[in-house]
């Protein structure tokens, strides 16, 4: 098979074909391989990336007869995410070069599902706002976003199928937006997320980023054991719901217009679309955010405060210091409201399939900061199942994507929906 | 001052003489050395102690004139809590020796606040069930309890005023409980577990282990940030439940008269004390632990399981075997219905000061198998606040202690009502 041909192949259809023999572990390496030599230059989306181990476990793969629902499919996994047989610096210099004696869960139910870890992706410092060496493939004049960096543009560039990000409160989600790709970030607790670079026990979240909606709950499915998520299928009428919510002054034009007009495009291919107002208990929501983030990023932490705050970028020690101002009384009333928050936005969100929302305040900014997570921390202090769907291309001629938010636990509906939604946008013509 | 009076004072008082300068933390260090040369041959408390790195430590607190409610303080730390300047082995051959890079943000808080780290107390294999080399002071051919073994066991033998252990079923409680020391395992997420080894995200906490009330709430109150659990007063006529719950079968006499015995006493001292029959939801509580742990061990061990699994003990082996039969769907209902049964045992527990119940079946068996926490696996997954609390010796002459339970978040108000049970128990002349 044509290299070619091989990167165009879904994530399924490539495990299927490489558990059935009709591909080998080692020609699915290769073909990524070589795309990564061609594209990675300006992109620099890999923190360890060894073309020779790779090319050992594809080896080892075929040798072992692989199967399974990930069966020699290169993954990329984020640097905050611990790995036996590749150093993980979560980000910062402080770590550089740390080789744990474990895989992470996550990797480790993901090599039983037959998936070929490719290397570790950058992370921006500790996953939060101090960027790294990753440059968006579509203009390496601009951010990836973050703090998923590597992993979004490993993906957006065709050199992985899937990669691991996750989200605190929009490292995910956002960068995904800015890189063009798919990404489920599920409900709270649904992925074992043991051996991650812990922020916030609360909300961090392992999400998955692929180049369409069926690779993605697939491959949630696989790590979760939630087995339903491998097989979805797009209702023919769905519920969409349009929530664009409050701070909207911070949107560009073209962001809130890509949401309205995937909406109207739904809507012409038969959803049944419903405009919500903001609910009188959205806008407090960000606040909660602030203060469980808040208190907990500055206890889980500590050891990284109070013994090696020289050696942190001046990014994140701003950052850290915004937050250590959040104090224990209020981190304590948010968690006393919070769960009765996110029964009421439940109660909500499940009226629909999805909630189509904004996934960011626009393109990507051109520098190195990796853009605002402002439409992102509210759902993720929530707890609900998210995608990022791409939908266009914005006025520079970089990716938009909307965002789709679901009910807690609604995981496969919410991916039912994004399915329809994905097919509305392919429909036109894609994103690109 | 003499040894013995170092020895015997609480970790409040030694740490308001060292903070003071009225005593030094090298003072303190040495008596506290010579009471771990004198006693812990058979007990064998420890994992790893460096005499010369505890003195060399406590030099530099008193160069740097140490302040702090640890000022000084000597606190055993169980070996599956990461500590970046001594192994962390998980109480398991697969780790043994490893050295983290950094202090779980437990360890740093506690320095912060004045402590010495002493050295590591033995765990049990990965927290679980598999038992180590520790004895029960109180009698070297019994267990000391599993897992927080070393910390209870060094605590009771006074090598230690207080000292860190972590509770996923019954490993702090139980311990604590055979050791005949107390302990404060606060409400789930009051005090931050990053860094130590995970078993269930939503179940781990981080237990204090003392030789009274008071010094387990204020350590709990520096470690969380929680101000108001260093300064609790007992209420002079506290509402106290006796709520001996079900399975009883598998209780020793001496356990359930030991509560009763305490109640009686309460009654007498001024408390009104309610007897609570079993709800109707109380045994299917066990249940829903089950499903829980069974799920998320299963998941956070999946390295340990899938490539160390030759090196774990066959005690470890079996308990593993045994929780991998929950399925998906079973986690998934108990998870469902959890957030309800929750605020239902909230809403019993809240109408009283302390509910009081057992701590363990009775006193610690003969043999090293580490007993079992059938009285404390309720409680757990409900992730309400439970104190241990020392009360009598049973037949064969080792410790019975009795647990007391509060709701969530009702820390402080469980805190003062342990400390009016244990001038009970000190009227009647100490559990001794």
């Amino acid at each position: 098979m044509h290299t070619q041909d091989i990167l165009e192949m879904t994530a399924r259809d490539m495990a299927a074909a490489v558990g059935s023999g009709r591909l080998t572990a080692r020609a699915v390496a290769e073909a990524h391989l070589e795309r990564i030599a061609q594209a990675d230059g300006p992109v620099m989306a890999w923190q360890h990336l060894d073309p020779a181990q790779a090319r050992r476990d594809a080896d080892q793969l075929d040798a072992q007869g692989v199967a399974g629902p990930l069966a020699g499919v290169p993954i990329g996994v984020k640097d905050v995410i611990e790995t036996a047989d590749m150093p993980t610096g979560y980000g910062t210099r402080v770590y550089d070069g740390f080789q744990p004696l474990w895989d992470a869960p996550s990797v480790e139910i993901a090599r039983r599902a037959g998936a070929l870890v490719m290397g570790k992706t950058v992370s921006t410092e500790l996953a939060m706002a101090s960027p790294n060496k990753t440059r968006n493939p579509h203009n390496p004049a601009h951010t990836p976003g973050g703090s998923s960096s590597g992993s979004c543009a490993a993906v957006a560039a065709g050199m992985v199928p899937l990669a691991f990000g996750t989200q605190t409160s929009g490292s995910v989600i956002r960068p995904a937006s800015f890189c063009g790709v798919t990404a489920l970030k599920p409900t709270f607790g649904l992925i074992n997320t043991v051996g991650i670079k812990v922020l916030c026990h609360g909300l961090d979240t392992l999400g998955v980023i692929a180049r369409n909606v069926g690779d993605a709950a697939a491959c949630a499915a696989a790590l979760s054991g939630r087995a339903e998520l491998a097989d979805l299928s797009a209702p023919r009428r769905p519920r969409l719901g349009v929530l664009l919510g409050t701070r909207l002054e911070k949107a560009e034009p073209s962001s809130i217009e890509a949401v309205e007009r995937l909406a109207r495009v739904a809507e012409e291919a038969g959803a049944e679309v419903t405009t919500i107002p903001a609910p009188a208990w959205f806008d407090g929501v960000f606040d909660l955010h602030e203060a469980v983030m808040g208190w907990e990023v500055t206890q889980s932490l500590a050891y990284e405060i109070g013994r090696r705050w020289e050696e942190l970028t001046p990014v994140t020690r701003a950052m850290l210091e915004d937050q250590g101002r959040v104090t224990e009384e209020s981190y304590r009333a948010a968690m006393q409201v919070l769960p009765g928050v996110r029964l009421i936005a439940d109660a909500l969100l499940s009226r629909f399939d999805a909630v189509l929302t904004l996934a960011a305040p626009g393109e990507a900014p051109e520098g190195t900061a990796t853009g605002d997570p402002i439409y992102n921390r509210l759902w993720s202090v929530l707890q609900v199942p998210l995608v990022a769907l791409p939908v266009a291309k914005g006025p520079r001629g970089l990716p938009l994507g909307v965002q789709l938010v679901g009910a807690r636990g609604e995981d496969h509906r919410l991916g039912s929906a994004a399915l329809f939604l994905e097919s509305c946008v392919s429909a036109q013509g894609g994103p690109r």
